[in-house]
């Protein structure tokens, strides 16, 4: 059974807070077990490290000026936007589809003014999400003697579907994909093609037991232990294709 | 707090068998609740309806064997695949990426081998699996004077990501888009593009309660109740993006 249950009493959290001594004294009684996985909204962890940007105090370039008046969108938004962008693959609709210096694929290369804590402030994504997972993970063993997986989520649009789901986009401790490829199904034949994105499963899980408007960044899964390991392990990286392994670009 | 667990017993379906006297016998004492979300594997409800072909009665006409020469596949199955296509988006690196007549966007049209009764049997996707959604949740009302909202899935690939998460394929009861646009964030501010895929979030959660070689088509999803709906709604439609409104093409 898989159980997912968001932590209460968070408070607002400000650059220089420390992810896990916040988390750690939100722990409900008993918690966590060193296989659960602690799920939190990188928000939290962007809000904590700074990676903010202050619109006020950006000078948009030419194209994102010229983005923004296509798009309809604040030009010093579109210019944080690029700054965060390896590589732009769409911008049509009012909408930017970037691929993030992580080689993330996702809309305005993950800036978001959602939550913020004032109107001229928008959020970046984490530096590097994987190291944020695995400082994490190592900060609640310090402070708890148990670390469960940590793995740090956004809310990403699909290619073929409307709506959102919460997505992986940095992790410690977790095996992020099942590889049954070659491993045999019920009936004892190969299955060819079963590959599971357990990191994008679990995030999507975490998301369901928060509302949007709680304020509840951090979700705590238990019964996922066979996707948790003692070593960090590799992070997110082998969720995302290679560009040119990509059929859909 | 969402839990997700996965009914136990359920035989190995045939043709002809109904999903909810199967469903029904399975239900833990006291289950189900009638804000649970029940999420069933399509292929449970594919091989009820006797939505698969035999390979050995197939005839490939000369497209399917071309395209079978080219992605090294067998021409039948990718007759198959082709009789279940509106439109084929690629043929590339050994796989098929189709829009299915219902306007799902996937590999091999759903087709699949894994988990069929022999290596002569392919399972399709169901005809209608709203309907199919509407018919087992009404049967789960006669039978247990109690229906959970159904989901049915199936596991998609993604655009940008390795690995596939369960997604919905067909629903009834269940509000498949939980929109917060124009509503507010926890400060108050508008949340632009907040819209949560609920049905493919729930989707994934239940993927994770079960394992691939289980025999565990069946998982009851408690603690989403806002999302369950006493009429059985507008299925997964909403879920589809128009190809004209499609950015990734």
């Amino acid at each position: 059974m898989i159980t997912a249950r968001a932590l209460d009493g968070l408070p607002i959290v400000r650059a220089g807070d420390d992810p896990a001594q916040l988390i750690a004294a939100a722990m409900p009684p008993g918690a966590p077990d060193a296989g659960d996985v602690l799920v939190v909204a990188h928000k939290l962890i962007s809000k904590a490290e700074g990676r903010t940007r202050r619109l006020s105090e950006v000078r948009p370039g030419e194209r994102a000026r010229e983005l923004a008046a296509t798009l309809e969108k604040d030009p010093r938004h579109v210019q944080v936007v690029l700054d965060e962008t390896r590589a732009l693959r769409r911008a049509e609709h009012g909408v930017l589809i970037a691929e993030t210096r992580h080689g993330f694929v996702c809309a305005n290369a993950g800036v978001d003014a959602s939550n913020a804590p004032d109107d001229d402030t928008v959020i970046l994504l984490p530096d590097a999400p994987d190291d944020s997972a695995r400082r994490l993970r190592a900060g609640l063993r310090e402070l708890l003697g148990v670390a469960p997986a940590v793995l740090i989520t956004d809310s990403f649009g699909r290619a073929w579907r409307h709506g959102q789901c919460d997505v992986a986009i940095g992790c410690a401790g977790l095996v992020p994909l099942e590889d049954w490829r070659g491993r045999a199904d019920a009936r004892g034949r190969e299955l060819k093609a079963t590959w599971i994105a357990i990191a994008d499963e679990l995030a999507a899980a975490a998301d369901l037991a928060r509302a949007k408007d709680a304020l509840q960044p951090a979700i705590l899964v238990s019964g996922a232990g066979r996707h948790v390991s003692a070593p960090d392990g590799p992070g997110v990286g082998p969720l995302l294709r290679e560009p040119e392994a990509d059929l859909f670009r």
